[in-house]
């Protein structure tokens, strides 16, 4: 968690959060009023969030990893706009001329907290696809995963499997399997800096015989992507400029 | 700064890294001896850590943003690589079995930091592009712009322009100006979260026309981005389901 996180966990009258988040920060919350609800309930939290703000508390609005990738920042916004509230930058300052004034905190994603854990995967180009077809049609996760496949981007996989959600992982592998050589590294970090991290470098076609689920991401990568020991290594250039 | 990057520099003798990043954690070195050197010696700060790594040197290599994305972690494991140095992951606690132990340490990287500037842009599957054609060929570069525009992914483009590259940027456009239509909104990030920070919501048409360069992160929106108020705004379904 950055300082500023931190600070403005501080400052906050009021934490909204996931149950499992909340359960992460406890010892910053002490004196505060909490307000922890379960997974699905993301437009509830933002409603009320968006309320307590109107009605002039200081609200914190948690998020795991960071919460403008794939998080809670833009729920906010687009609940503001749905709901005709008057929304501004806290730094503008626009204290009573707007409903609500926002801050939105940068945190280290869980993409690059895994990153971390296998070496250095992200050193080129990466897409990062979300394979969760709750709100997004799988034909456009498909042609995603192609389109990343087909430019050479290392793939960040989000969300690869839930309890309902068992297939899309092994359609995945296959469409990239078109395009990169199965025993393309791909790393499988499950929890990453939290309780019960597991870190694993696996292969683009064994990634799917792995346990997983939605606190996992997976990492495949490119045409360059190497393994050396432990590490998941993908190299800067295409040019090898340096040697 | 993470509380953990914070601590490994407590723990450093030696710290080592790009004058400007070593300019801006100045508070953090007292005691501490210093290796800063210019924008184009990378090859020579790695070195330099990891011999005195292997020297049994207590070693900090500074990054900006995420070491991990687009940073020095590769670099590193690239060249212990080549030297054929025994490198193991400071974990697993193999001293004296390993010549060089190694942590990497995650941060927040550039572009969530300018997302976080701009409101929600990365709400939904992003990709990243550097246009830096030093390390990478062009034809690289403009494949991965096409891909990622027809996978109509939010696209980030690192490095749009320095002195003696001036063109990337209009024909990076010019690419993704055939997928997507022009008012597409396009956030401008200069320098996000240092001294300077500037930040301006643009669109995909006008994009070059702005003052741009290497400490520049440029955020170009997908089919369903819209701008409302000071904000941009990737919505995170393609289906709308909570409405």
């Amino acid at each position: 968690m950055s300082p500023k996180a931190r600070e403005a966990l501080q400052r906050a009258q009021i934490v909204i959060g996931y149950r499992t988040y909340i359960e992460l920060i406890g010892e910053l919350l002490e004196g505060k009023k909490i307000i922890s609800t379960g997974m699905r309930d993301e437009i509830k939290r933002v409603n009320r969030a968006l309320d307590e703000a109107m009605a002039g508390q200081k609200v914190a609005l948690v998020s795991g990893g960071d919460s403008g990738v794939y998080g809670m920042a833009g729920l906010v916004l687009e609940m503001a706009a749905q709901r005709n509230i008057d929304i501004a930058w806290l730094k503008d300052k626009k204290e009573g001329n707007s409903d609500v004034l926002l801050e939105i905190i940068a945190g280290i994603p869980a993409f690059t907290a895994a990153a971390s854990l296998l070496g250095a995967p992200l050193m080129h180009d990466f897409a990062s696809v979300s394979l969760s077809d709750l709100l997004t049609p799988w034909e456009v996760i498909q042609n995603r995963i192609e389109k990343a496949a087909q430019g050479d981007f290392v793939i960040i996989l989000y969300n690869p499997k839930s309890k309902k959600r068992n297939w899309q992982l092994s359609s995945a592998k296959e469409i990239i399997l078109k395009y990169r050589k199965p025993e393309t590294p791909a790393g499988i970090v499950f929890s990453a800096m939290r309780e019960g991290q597991k870190v694993n470098i696996s292969t683009l076609s064994n990634m799917d015989s792995h346990d997983v689920d939605m606190q996992t991401i997976i990492i495949v990568g490119n045409s360059t992507t190497f393994q050396s020991g432990d590490f998941m290594i993908t190299p800067r250039g295409y040019l090898e400029k340096y040697k």
